[in-house]
């Protein structure tokens, strides 16, 4: 918080300069990059690594982090998934995504959830769901997974009132933070490594106000503050893919 | 629930009757037993298999299922407890075990809560857990673990008043039926194959009535009524190490 | 084999005659696509999807079932890097990629092996890995790890050759077919979604004799022909990198 | 191997004495026992703690590291079993166990192997696993699934004869020192827990010359002496339950 502040960011550049520190790598989202920044500007020769699980970096198309929480979040739904048996229910998973829906959708589509609740997207038509579970209860569909981003939240709420008003047990798992732990996937692993190896390198070469980034399917660096003023959508071929793969029946009835 | 009235369990003899069933084996719990039992004394050949997920049918040492439920809770505290950075951070983790606090008890110790709460023991004196939270942060330690059994639960609302009392971020995961699911470990498969082939025998040799279970490390078989009448109580040496690993330092400073 | 000869190939176009079939996806490699080419020449509507564990699809930079297969190398490797104790030891492990090294690349650099053999680059000049692994002992390096593509193999005789020049025990794993199965992982159940998802639209739109592929980061799709000319090579900057996270201390020193 | 010696444990009782030692846990199998006798006979209170993934202790039922080994086992076992598809294949997975067969037993029944060869069991007729393969072959069985234990080893050799054989496509899988190595399992942590804890409450009553073992399914703890003399076998039955379920349907045809 204080690196918001000019003082606080004066005390950084004071602490790298006492100790010795020619470079600095800052590995985080906007936030970090945004005291990169105001480093740089103080001559500290400062280059950005995307990293967290929420993949919401404009900039690129990958932060590190977000293959291994998604994979967690995905192997929960798996578990949640077969317990399915002769028992009909409604499992609603939280996922971490505060703003953004990517580790709902990827995680959702993975493990190909009934519904995934995006912060983007969500209308908060609570009764469209519920109608879709009793449609599909009648067509014999015993389980019905929702996925639901932490940006919307409050899914023990949400499983009470869904349970009232279909007459199905509905339950919900909160994942937390163990979405952030774990031990690395692979992509996270190399990803982590070319990044940090660029990042080194553009460090060697005496740049600074860098940040590294997938771009088109490659690795690039870009300027901070061109970096900060990108903008990125989640796909819409995915987000409805979602839908298209679960609602196919009810679509077809209609 | 039809297995507890009368015509419930002749309407199921003659299920068996009709579709040429000699013998049948039934896994689950006491519940399950109890209308085994009811079967074989209407003359319907039956064997019980102890699975569940809580270990607590008092006849066994070991129940199908028990072993890749505790897997599954430990590999979620695991992944919460790499999360530990520079914040402080209190976790809750809550787990399945409504009555007994066997899976709470296996995945704190194989993970190191500082805290478990089991239903047989817990005394909802929170004021307890408040104060060595706050002890153990002025001795330098960052991250505290509480695994909460559902048979105690509300574990959002525990996170509120813990956070309310110590100052310290406090979140809640609410592991539910992920618990249940995941592919089974080998100890629950080969204990499943055995306890399987020893129903299928006694069944071979024309026997009823039976329970297939782990009694002094052996496998055995007993007698429904038997069984039924067991009891059986959660190891106060393993409930006292959780403590004595996690308190050694404030006990050491008392 | 059949589908290399003109009367394979018409005789898979009558059975799709036959049973009505309309469109065909073929999930596979090049030589699935040269398949797939010679059925749509003859009418059949069909669209390929990169499928291959080895990633070595020249016309796509991701192809489904590579995520998985690595990140099942990476867990092995780190499993044996685990029983690095007070013995000196090497390893060799040798892991799927009869033309390509794309495997080994990833698993050696997520797991930090000292060593990877890439079928592309290797000059089968063991005294410079036997001359290192004897450096580094006298640096106090305990385990080196050595990623060998099976395009290269013969792991057993070359741990046996490195046992005999080094003095220090050598064993060989040899991961074999494991790595094409297991749950794929979240990037392999997304990709194949979203490619199964496009080959259909494509299919729904009368298109034929395309292949759909990731290239710039983005899904599209290609001409079978042109899909079928492209060439691709392993990223240079990779390679050196795993050499430089391992010889950095040997290159310091020279 | 010093401690073989007299001097060897003079040695280490003099360490022991000059670092102020007043008690030794002694974790490993009947070698490092023998060893710690030797300390104990000399005046340093030792305590043993049965580890080693072979399972191979006589005096206890369980041994730290078996639930680890034999789950990292299982788990590659389930990775070759979901490559079968339309090709026929054999699949030869090579695990650990020298002297005992508890590895390659467990593994095989929790993954369902047609055939596992035990070091204490096996007489190296080939031909009965080839007329095996065979038969099922014509039954419509696609993958043949063999698990050897390294006591028997050789398995690329024995793939090449099998595939000599049958002319079926054979493939050896070496899985090696992974078996060591990987995040312990929740029943190995707990396990390692008790027996370390109970180790220390030994020494802290001034015990020495003990082991801390399982036996009739309890925690207890046994003379060393009395420990060494004693036997096991592996069980019959669960030889035989492999066997059983693989071959039902050749016995019944025979």
């Amino acid at each position: 918080m204080e690196m918001l502040t000019e003082e606080g960011v004066e005390q950084a550049v004071q602490v790298c300069r006492d100790n010795g520190i020619d470079g600095l790598v800052v590995i985080g989202g906007d936030g970090s990059f945004r005291g990169g920044l105001a480093l740089a500007r103080h001559g500290i020769n400062t280059i950005g690594v995307p990293g967290t699980i929420d993949l919401d970096i404009s900039c690129t198309e990958y932060t590190i982090g977000f293959d291994s929480a998604v994979n967690t979040a995905m192997e929960a739904v798996d578990k949640v998934r077969d317990t399915s048996t002769s028992h009909e229910r409604v499992s609603i998973i939280e996922v971490m995504g505060r703003n953004a829906g990517y580790i709902a959708l990827w995680s959702g589509l993975a493990a190909g959830a009934e519904d995934v609740l995006l912060p983007e997207k969500y209308d908060y038509d609570e009764q469209v769901i519920v109608n879709q579970i009793i449609e599909r209860r009648k067509r014999g569909k015993k389980h019905h997974i929702i996925i639901n981003a932490e940006g919307i939240g409050h899914s023990q709420a949400m499983a009470k009132r869904i349970e009232a008003a279909t007459g199905i047990e509905t339950r919900a798992t909160i994942l937390g933070y163990m979405q952030r732990g774990g031990s690395p996937t692979c992509r996270d692993r190399v990803t982590g490594t070319i990044m940090g190896a660029m990042a080194v390198d553009l460090l060697a070469e005496g740049k600074s106000s860098r940040v590294v980034a997938v771009r088109g399917g490659n690795y690039i660096d870009l300027d901070f503050e061109e970096a900060l003023a990108m903008q990125k959508e989640i796909s819409s071929y995915e987000v409805d893919l979602v839908h298209s793969l679960s609602y196919t029946l009810i679509n077809v009835q209609k």
